[in-house]
């Protein structure tokens, strides 16, 4: 929901193209016809260590979403186009990573996830009684990896992965407090405060709510919020001008719009708008009620500035953002009420959701210090004295995979032992088993420890471990 | 490197195309302008149930590749189209799911992961310290989505995940034995024995011998390879017709290397290549050795017709079959030492690695029945009594969850006890909390078991815990 919403993306990547020569094609009229190491433009290969990181945040994604009942789907990178198709100007559907595949469809690798929920979800209302009774609420997330493609700025980022939470089913903003909550609960455990990040929030239907009130008609709602999202980027008298030009809208609206986004409290901005103590401002109260009995109102800060710049949204909108200033929105979402009806659904279909990029989360991390050590991926490393005892280290690798360890064989004979300690070393093992023929024929395994103390008694520092025993080597080494 | 090898991928997809009304773009001059609630054609969606189950197999192959010691690693699933090209007419590359981008760079949804992990490995190795020595051996592994785009027949599919096992510099079957290993620790994990699967081992090398004895270029390798790997769909006639034409094979030669191909033993086949006991047949004896002592030699069986379909490689090929015979090539692979020279590598790095598709290993634990049933995502379920103890009720299960469990807040007020105790039903609840103002009062919480026999006492059916004590739940039902 939130495509690409992070500062990273917008800096320079480092692009360092090392062409390498090769036989080029005949057959190929490419103007560029070589090829390089890197990845594609705007795309980045995952090392080990990377990934190691890129794995715990997924895994503490996976945590907080299954914390709180959360399901978790997927569905194809690659959609149909059609399912993007909003005429409201969003970024978003403009920069499209869309082609024809060689069948003549026109499919697109996905810019953001919440259609393709909207497409299961109402493909599964379906498939079920008809009757939405019978499926609903859901509570679903994901983790896809996102798309996009804008020509202007080689070296942009053109793909991240975004978290996805969201509630299908529910109109109360029950169902807002529940995401804003599990946002904070992944913040919290990743050992990020309230005085680093805050959650903004808004309401769309206050907007609404004015255009409703000024003669409007609803059409115009989703442009008019789009263009009020680029506020910060092209200043208030450039919207005001896109919202008479585009939208049509009085100058005196436009006035009144641009200027409730200046409010500072939610009763401030009732005033500007000239909605008072309505239904939609009273819905907005009861969220930060709400919030404040969970016991995250600390988080949570009304901005009526904040709009969101995808077209679908309806209700409630909010994002997250870093209280140093550094950092571009960390999470966005809202309330979608209609998206489904767009699809074909008879009747409404109250939703709620929010995406959370890979980046700018990372990035937060980074700059506050709270990124992980990983320890190591190996335990233990087994070599072989020479190359008839491989099969027997590896025998030996066997029964200590089979306690749990990671264990990772030495691949060469090893005569030459300290290649193998270094070896361990590199890899992180902290104990090396040495498979020699002395020891075999006497039933056993010699094992060193590679991490103990440099006054570590002998005995405790080497062990020779009977075959059977493997199994019980930690008390060995106690 | 095994390439969609599943039976499952050769079956028609129940193709249900559900059309939906939709106002029509009228800037859209698509055949088929509108949509369907599908996802494109030969795609997947994952609802929650079944990406549990993709879930649980992806952190089983997780698993085993840890405790074999490998480490994860990723790129990006749109990769440079020049990294597949090679000429031996091999099916992966002639069906590529492949496109211009919009700046006119040719790219295509990566049909096999192992190029990008020779680009990395490449890109690695010079950016460290340009000795290769420095970085190697490596192994990773990793879980890609691999695609492929063929025309002819609609509802096949068009991606599936693979995983994926490499180690990269080690040239002695050391390696072959260990990625064996894996995939058979693999298949113990998820209960598959040695009478459901086995693993089909040959090498190319000894082909090779025979080539080159016969005075056949070594650049004819990799087509020879690819024609001889189709003997199964066009037979030996045929195969021996390509032979002669497109790799300009004398008849004897055609005739000698489809004739060994069938023999029973490797003795046999060395004999009728006319090869004896070289190094390229004493190479294989040891790899059967090795695994004699590893411990997983039932599993194995020499079989010289397994030549395997990619061109790249050049030694040892092997491939997972279904013992029963309904079941495709379950997993497949082999050694590739030339692919990284293919890059720009000055020497020759070598490489073995295997593919192993998520589809065909669903069917196969389908088929022998021993597919997990995979416990509910939910422990508890909180309601709220009314919409004011709805924030309250939130509280509640803010605390619960800070006891680990998986806890889902019934998103309104339950006036409706009924309603709420159904929700908790379908999502697989074992207890139910209700947030009432009597007990809230004296700072209690009434929890309900929803799993106990039918003759459970009733102070052991529900018990009134209080707020303070919500972490020791798990005592007052024991």
């Amino acid at each position: 929901m939130a495509a690409f919403s992070g500062s990273t993306l917008l800096r320079p990547r480092h692009v360092q193209r090392r062409a390498i020569s090769q036989k080029t094609d005949p057959s190929n009229d490419e103007p560029d016809a070589g090829f390089t190491l890197d990845p594609p433009s705007g795309t980045r290969d995952f090392f080990p260590e990377k990934m190691r990181m890129q794995r715990w945040l997924f895994d503490r994604f996976r945590e907080t979403a299954q914390s709180y009942g959360f399901q978790e789907y997927d569905a194809p990178v690659l959609e149909h186009e059609d399912l993007y198709k909003r005429k409201a100007g969003e970024e978003i559907t403009e920069q499209m990573y869309n082609f024809r595949d060689k069948e003549g469809a026109a499919v697109t690798l996905r810019p953001e996830m919440t259609p393709s929920l909207a497409r299961m979800v109402l493909s599964l209302m379906r498939a079920e009684t008809g009757a939405i009774a019978a499926v609903l609420p859901l509570k679903w997330y994901s983790i896809p990896q996102c798309w996009r493609f804008e020509t202007t700025q080689r070296g942009r980022k053109r793909e991240h992965y975004q978290w996805n939470m969201d509630i299908v089913g529910v109109s109360e903003v029950t169902a807002e407090a529940e995401l804003l909550s599990a946002v904070v609960s992944f913040f919290e455990n990743v050992g990020i405060t309230s005085k680093d990040v805050g959650l903004r929030i808004n309401s769309r239907k206050v907007l609404g709510a004015v255009l409703n009130t000024a003669g409007v008609t609803s059409d115009k709602f989703a442009e008019t919020c789009v263009i009020i999202d680029k506020l910060d980027k092209i200043g208030a008298d450039a919207v005001k001008q896109e919202l008479s030009k585009q939208v049509g809208l009085s100058t005196e609206v436009a006035d009144t719009i641009v200027a409730a986004t200046g409010a500072k409290t939610l009763e401030e901005f009732a005033d500007i708008a000239g909605v008072g103590e309505s239904a939609e401002v009273q819905e907005l109260r009861r969220l930060f009620a709400l919030a404040e009995d969970y016991g995250f109102a600390d988080w949570l800060q009304f901005d009526a500035s904040v709009v969101r710049g995808l077209a679908y949204y309806t209700g409630v909108v909010f994002e997250g953002f870093d209280k140093a200033g550094v950092l571009r929105a960390v999470c966005g979402g809202g309330r979608y009420d209609k998206l489904l009806e767009l699809y074909g659904s008879k009747k409404e279909v109250p939703c709620v959701g929010f995406g959370f990029g890979d980046c700018v989360v990372m990035e937060l991390l980074k700059e506050r210090g709270v990124l992980p050590e990983l320890g190591p991926n190996v335990d233990m490393v087994v070599a072989a004295y020479n190359a008839d005892m491989m099969g027997k280290a590896m025998n030996v690798a066997r029964r200590l995979r089979q306690t749990g360890k990671s264990v990772d064989v030495y691949p060469e004979a090893a005569r030459k032992v300290k290649k193998a300690f270094r070896y361990a070393d590199k890899v992180g093992a902290s104990r090396i088993a040495f498979v020699a023929p002395d020891e075999w024929e006497r039933g056993e395994v010699r094992i060193k420890d590679l991490r103990c103390a440099a006054d570590t008694p002998n005995d405790k520092k080497q062990c020779d471990i009977p075959l059977d025993k493997l199994g019980e080597i930690d008390n060995f080494f106690s």
